[in-house]
């Protein structure tokens, strides 16, 4: 991949295929060079966006035949550096925002077929109109697309009731390395013949090939959603109450967020127009953000909520609650827990973790590490909040609030990073529950996967792309 | 794999990893030989027994090492001989049934850690005993295994909620073709740390690899449970019935089966003692069962039933209907579905299918293949009845009433799948829909999937198992 072979013709090849206005190579490429952080920018050969899966693949066997490696791109929101190019100048970087057509409801099957680059929200929308729920939700769900959604198999907020991106989908059309179509757009919840491809490709994160339209699940829309916040004593209380929640609410909790005191300081502190119940409160360390979706009424949800937190109080788990009265009210809550990385990046920079243990583990988790954490480093700050009922915490850490932040990120993030992620092991947990590996993370792939797990992962990226064209390096060192 | 070496080392190896009692080489070996519908048998150069995933992998590299493979094996309830030897006599039989430990229960992160050998019900029952639902639940729960269970994902009666055994997975331990071991038993509910490996074996049938142990999803036990029986005008009817369910009780809807009125008759005619709702009545072609479980209460429960088949009753989809007064009327109900294939069996041998298409196309699925059929076979007689919430049918065909059964069967089988299964695939559906591939449906893959599909396929089982030693021929052509 690294000759120095004149790269003119491709370019040519290339803009015969998706016309003079879609093969970008002059201008401001920073919209696809740079990670959403803005922590790395690479330089590409060209962006290439095609306006149909037939030029995705005419584009890959133009790739694949002039030895030149492809890096697939959606809404380029991606927190592990996955969807950019490195900084060699000779990769492609495929776009797939030009196709983002929803291409068929089926409202009896209960089931939408979309292209890969359709925005979140702009589905969400769409399906909202038509009188369905489609769940998946997350905080670039305005920029990101439901292909790289599935490439990173993204989790978010309503993971608890109805799974990743994975469990969402049914059915996957394909683009693969050899520049081959598969057409498995099934919208069938039941079909057990072959390899489950399907499952391969999502969360591959564009090694393998490139998703180009999916067939996702729908739900019929909620009678009505509520959402209360409670003021939970500890860790311990908080996983308690996740567990009567799930017994009183069965499948109708469709969201469980766990907010440390700290983090919640940040949001009243940065963003005081957002008023956070507990706020400061030495009683309250942390807060719960508790979502009912009911298929019934809103009588009969605001009824169940209730009779959850009168339980719960009774048991000593929660010490104070709020129900939201309202939409704006519930919207406001919501603001509180989405603000929480927003507030962390105006106090200043900081180190971030995407990690999962069991549910059960959490608060033996947070307890141990928040105390190595301390112990090797006095004054840090610790941004504990996350989606608990999955297991899954952005457990961030903040420098001290005196010295040089910039210095200290140069100085400890490798340590501080060591610490979480060797704790995390020891809790049976995983260093990255929804981001995935992409560039920053093939290291503690490495060093954290089971060696058995990682060679049978290189043996299918050799057989599924054995001139490694997808994107190389990522996820599988190159 | 079809040498003549003499086999007697490694015969002796074996004995020596798990010890005389536990290798099989003389005596009936039926059970282990035959396939659960009794119509192939293959004779096994021995059947072992290991206790132990270290004996497991020893076993592998023993018979990697004499060149010999392996069919691993569970409750060999299978229905389409993915579980039972070829007839060469130098095959391996795996059977997992020593490994029956239920490992550990985790009731705060809702998991349990079981070994592939333990039997269904068996896991059922002990985890209703600790207070949690298990909700795999299918025929053969009695006998099959749970590691069988994953190897060819089932599905059963509950998939509607709680999904195939695949969703129910949340990690492996495997020992893969070479004989290492991968711990992969994690509890978490998010991971998104490289490619997907336990879906990958989810659902391979022992073609990859034999799964040892597995990590699975609880569900606290519902509050009540009651099912109803519904009388609809049509099959059309069936699928509106199905949108207002859903509608109306949300992720309470935990069973949607229906079942055709000629099915229905012959469990009247060999099974009198089973009272069926609406037998025989001309106006109710097809009869649906549904299961209501309710996280609140049973007044609740009874009370969303009652709204929702008013509301059917008004639309026009169902005509007359019942709710099980109590748990014995309830089981009384899924009696009556559960022995459509025994009473099947009594009326005489017939072409089974197990087919689905997407919900949105069932009635016109069955219209036509119901004309296509009538007009090639005059007489023939339509044993149709499945799980609806899934698009999946059992769409069974017996012979003529008059006539040679078994000469109906051998001259007319094959012509039969012919047409059911094209109309399957012209209405997008799949021609397997929860029994898998086995050795059975081998040329249905070939035909069916799409030659790219197919390609990576074969990709995969050669990086995986190069040499061929897990259950060779199945699924894919030796």
């Amino acid at each position: 991949m690294t000759t120095t072979t004149d790269l003119t013709p491709l370019l040519s090849a290339l803009r015969h295929i998706v016309g003079d206005s879609y093969l970008l190579t002059e201008g401001d490429l920073t919209g696809y060079e740079q990670d959403w952080r803005k922590r790395t920018r690479g330089r590409a050969l060209a962006v290439v966006r095609p306006g149909t899966t037939a030029e995705v693949s005419a584009v890959v066997k133009a790739c694949v035949a002039a030895g030149v490696s492809l890096v697939p791109q959606g809404g380029n929101t991606g927190l592990v550096n996955g969807s950019t190019p490195d900084d060699s100048g000779r990769q492609v970087v495929l776009s797939l925002g030009r196709m983002a057509a929803i291409r068929a409801v089926d409202p009896d099957n209960l089931t939408v077929t979309v292209e890969a680059g359709c925005v979140l929200q702009v589905l969400q929308q769409a399906m909202e109109q038509q009188g369905f729920l489609f769940p998946l939700s997350l905080a670039a769900e305005g920029s990101c697309m439901i292909g790289g959604n599935l490439a990173s198999n993204a989790g978010g907020t309503q993971v608890l009731r109805y799974g990743n991106a994975r469990e969402l989908c049914l059915g996957l059309e394909i683009v693969n390395a050899q520049g081959e179509v598969w057409d498995g757009l099934s919208g069938l919840r039941k079909d057990n013949t072959g390899y489950d491809l399907r499952n391969l490709f999502v969360g591959s994160e564009g090694t393998l090939g490139i998703i180009t339209a999916a067939t996702m699940k729908l739900f019929p829309l909620p009678a009505a959603t509520l959402t209360a916040w409670a003021a939970v004593p500890s860790m311990e209380a908080a996983v308690t109450l996740l567990g009567l929640a799930q017994k009183h609410l069965g499948a109708n909790l469709t969201g469980f967020e766990a907010m440390g005191q700290f983090a919640l300081s940040l949001v009243g502190k940065h963003m005081p127009q957002l008023r956070v119940p507990f706020l400061g409160d030495a009683d309250v360390p942390y807060c719960v953000l508790l979502e009912n979706s009911d298929s019934e009424s809103e009588e009969h949800a605001r009824a169940q909520f209730e009779r959850l937190l009168e339980t719960a109080i009774e048991h000593g788990v929660v010490s104070d609650a709020v129900v939201a009265e309202n939409i704006a009210q519930a919207q406001g809550l919501w603001h509180i827990r989405e603000n929480i990385p927003m507030a962390q990046a105006e106090e200043g920079l900081n180190v971030k973790h995407d990690i999962s243990v069991p549910v059960s583990k959490i608060a033996e988790f947070v307890s141990i590490t928040d105390g190595l954490l301390r112990e090797a480093i006095p004054g840090v700050r610790l941004v504990n909040f996350g989606h608990l009922g999955d297991g899954n915490l952005h457990y961030n850490v903040q420098a001290p609030a005196e010295g040089d932040i910039k210095a200290f990120l140069v100085e400890r993030e490798h340590e501080i990073n060591d610490i979480v992620y060797r704790s995390v092991a020891s809790f049976d947990g995983s260093f990255s529950a929804e981001h995935g590996v992409g560039g920053m993370k093939v290291h503690e792939l490495e060093q954290y996967e089971s060696p058995t797990a990682l060679a049978m992962m290189r043996a299918i990226k050799t057989a599924l792309d054995p001139q490694n064209t997808m994107n190389p390096g990522r996820m599988l060192a190159a």
